[in-house]
């Protein structure tokens, strides 16, 4: 494979593509659809689940965990969700493998050992833990309760892409029960705007929060709260999805509770979840034709310092300055590496910390020693300054939330500039195809329309931005009356 | 249920059933075998994580994920290793469900979704893992690799119980890969090591570090270290494994690599694992008739405050003093509970803290404000004592230390008592049997004479322990020669 990616603006899919190998963030596996997930790009998951689990027990939810299994009368018990995850499932039928008699040190499943019922590898966890719970909750004193699990889901998809759309990914799964109708909605709006803010905050990724049509919510919930992200090319993300899922579980799996008032009643859910999905979502906002360019709030390495050197004894001598600013570095709270390996020239280092996305790299040669000076390298604007040596700490410290902020405001400017308000459906067409990005149009709220521009353009209604003030206006496509304008976009 | 649990001495098994349900850390789920695990027995169960993790990446390892699912075809490649978990196998065979149409509102496998290659649970991963490194490693240059996975696996036992053999279970999995045997076989060792490191000082459990003998080594494995603890039944458990797996695992995938030499040679592989059967381990090293009894370093909540009042006054009195407390303990790093609640009378709250193991518990009543004092009791020693208000904090600093130390040293003191040796069979059976415990003897070195003593008593040899002296003797069955005593006893 060539060092160099594909250029963006020849082929994105290909640049994406090449970038998660290149870059060594994860590879497919010899298990149709799997990823094998590298360490580095482990490493930035790991960094992504601390802060979410941060925010998880900041506002109160405990993490447990909960059968990878879910017997097939359970998972068909909630119809409507059922029904959405039944044509991608992973069955076991059997528990057992013997050595096969037609062929000598090769097994087979034992047909003896079929299962009675057969089980369902978990695509979502609803069934399995409202199932659960019927047995945790009584009275309202039960309630809420308030828990999320770290786990991997299966779902059997036709078409997979590394992160973006996987057999099986890894995710996390709040799932909450409330005595009340109102309490059960402010949670699942809650959690979306946890979502909102670790997006914005920590992948510095702007996202628009809002509302899913009925069509295009979660398999069994009342409303689908979501983040929609916007991509390099154009096209949209659903970054995390928070539901209000109404009694429809508690029905399903029989979970009642003697509220305050002495009487019975079904309890409330939600539910809400964001995945390794989100790699993908990092990777198409930030990164360039170099390759990966990470928010030092999840870079593995936010400081990489190269020594130049041409002989044992300069090197010997730049280890001595570098090891000291390591300390430093070190003790204000960054991660860095020096990378003094001699297997490989500067030039091939350089090269790979921006084809990882390292925020900020120092190199260090002969001349910085005489002048008491390093160089400064950018990931995110591609810029070199030289730095006098006692500036060096400070500055790296202000530069982490500078690029911090800088990479939030630049995705945000890009957004911004894609979002386009149309009123016609030819014009509606146009920008979709030319322009891209977000149409902010009216739509008349049926289910009819909505599936009819999808055919027509392939754009799906992303959210209902309930954040913004609602101005009436006439459908797009049809004419017909609409309470306020919605954003469509091409998703991923 | 009965708030009390059966007392250990009445029925040790049915104790520790009704210990695991009561004190909320896990109860068995819909599904055949597999556990849920609540959100207080997780919250332990990631202090573990927590630690181990650290441990790992200081020793070098990083982490990464792979694939849920391995293919038949890979799985069966190495053939011990496969042979040692074929009868227990999860297989994936279809990967859809259709509506039943004899049943409506039912689902059911569709037949004409199934796989063409069946698809087995991971019960471990050496093949998948093994299959992917065979595409990372060309040269020397590329080794060593050191990975650790945080996963789980399912391996279908037919008796399952809480935490100590579930079919479903949690575990880390490291999967190393070397250019030398010397490298591989240090790394194995190196990990036992951190494996003993952290049951000693984090779980406070002592454990024996020593080889497994061929008849109980990881199916696969060239050799196999181990830590064995002992339960307060006498019964000894596996506490964590770590094998050196020689060539084994790259001649079954094809894994070569050029050395400095620049010949061809097969890597060298390790692999070593944890589960949550620790959890395990960790009730029955410490916990009572009264309940789970914690280490400082594992417990979720390390102090608990309860406030005992007639009135509301007296009740806002206390929470003043309290949040002072907590603000000062939590500045120290530890984790406190005020515990406030006006549902539950101060005896069931100690009673219920008792049964959860928090490690220090104080109470503050009137008399405690009128003298400026609170009530301080161990849950290890279940003692009390009255505390000057402003001695507190430091004397709680302390306890942390003094009763992870002193659970350590009587569970020492309970393991060393319990290791006898035995130079005839006939004392062997009685001291199996009355006394229990580990028992030192001499062993032939035959897996004949190991399987008869199996046979006749139930005792199976738990490990050779390596770290101590070699003195030769005889065979405590058969009378022939013996290099050295090894450790035999009933096992979990």
């Amino acid at each position: 494979m060539s060092k160099n990616l594909t250029p963006r603006s020849e082929d994105y899919s290909k640049w994406y593509n090449e970038l998660v190998i290149k870059a060594d963030l994860a590879e497919n596996s010899a298990v149709r659809g799997c990823m094998v997930i590298k360490p580095y790009g482990f490493a930035i998951w790991e960094k992504m689940q601390a802060e979410l689990d941060k925010m998880f027990k900041e506002t109160g939810h405990q993490n447990a965990y909960f059968p990878l299994f879910i017997p097939k009368s359970l998972f068909e018990a909630e119809e409507a969700n059922a029904e959405g995850f039944a044509k991608e499932c992973a069955v076991v039928t059997h528990y057992r493998l013997q050595n096969d008699p037609d062929n000598e040190g090769k097994l087979r499943v034992d047909p003896e050992a079929k299962l009675e019922e057969e089980l369902i590898v978990r695509p979502t966890s609803e069934a399995i833990i409202w199932n659960t719970y019927r047995n945790w909750i009584q009275s309202y004193r039960d309630l809420p309760i308030l828990i999320n699990q770290w786990a991997n889901v299966v779902r059997w998809e036709m078409r997979t892409r590394l992160f973006l759309r996987t057999a099986e990914f890894l995710w996390q799964e709040g799932h909450t029960a409330h005595a009340t109708k109102e309490e059960a909605y402010e949670e699942a709006e809650l959690m979306n705007n946890v979502y909102a803010r670790f997006a914005e905050g920590f992948m510095a990724i702007p996202v628009i929060k809002g509302l899913k049509t009925e069509s295009e919510r979660f398999a069994g919930a009342e409303d689908t709260f979501c983040i929609e992200a916007l991509m390099q090319d154009g096209k949209a993300l659903q970054a995390g999805t928070s539901h209000f899922l109404g009694q429809n579980f508690a029905k399903a799996f029989d979970v009642k509770f003697t509220n305050k008032e002495g009487k019975q009643d079904y309890v409330w859910a939600t539910s809400w979840g964001v995945s390794t999905r989100l790699m993908g979502a990092l990777i198409m906002t930030h990164s360039d034709d170099k390759g990966l360019v990470l928010p030092p709030n999840l870079a593995p390495i936010q400081v990489v310092i190269v020594p130049i050197y041409r002989s044992e004894e300069q090197l010997e001598q730049i280890d001595v300055v570098a090891k000291g600013l390591i300390d430093e570095l070190r003790g204000s709270g960054l991660s860095v590496k020096y990378d003094n390996r001699d297997t490989q020239r500067p030039g091939a280092k350089f090269a790979q910390y921006e084809l990882q996305g390292v925020p900020v790299r120092l190199a260090i040669g002969p001349k910085d020693l005489e002048n008491g000076t390093v160089e400064l390298a950018r990931r995110d604007t591609l810029t070199k300054e030289i730095i006098p040596f006692d500036a060096v700490v400070s500055k790296i410290k202000d530069l982490m939330d500078e690029i911090q902020t800088s990479m939030f405001d630049k995705a945000l400017n890009f957004r911004d500039e894609h979002i386009t308000e149309v009123d016609d459906f030819e014009t509606f067409k146009t920008v979709l195809e030319e322009k891209t990005g977000f149409i902010s149009a009216h739509w008349d709220g049926t289910d009819e329309t909505e599936d009819r521009i999808k055919e027509l353009t392939k754009a799906t209604i992303r959210c209902i931005p309930i954040y913004t003030e609602a101005v009436p206006g006439n459908c797009v496509l049809t004419g017909n009356p609409s309470e306020r304008r919605v954003l469509f976009a091409k998703a991923y």
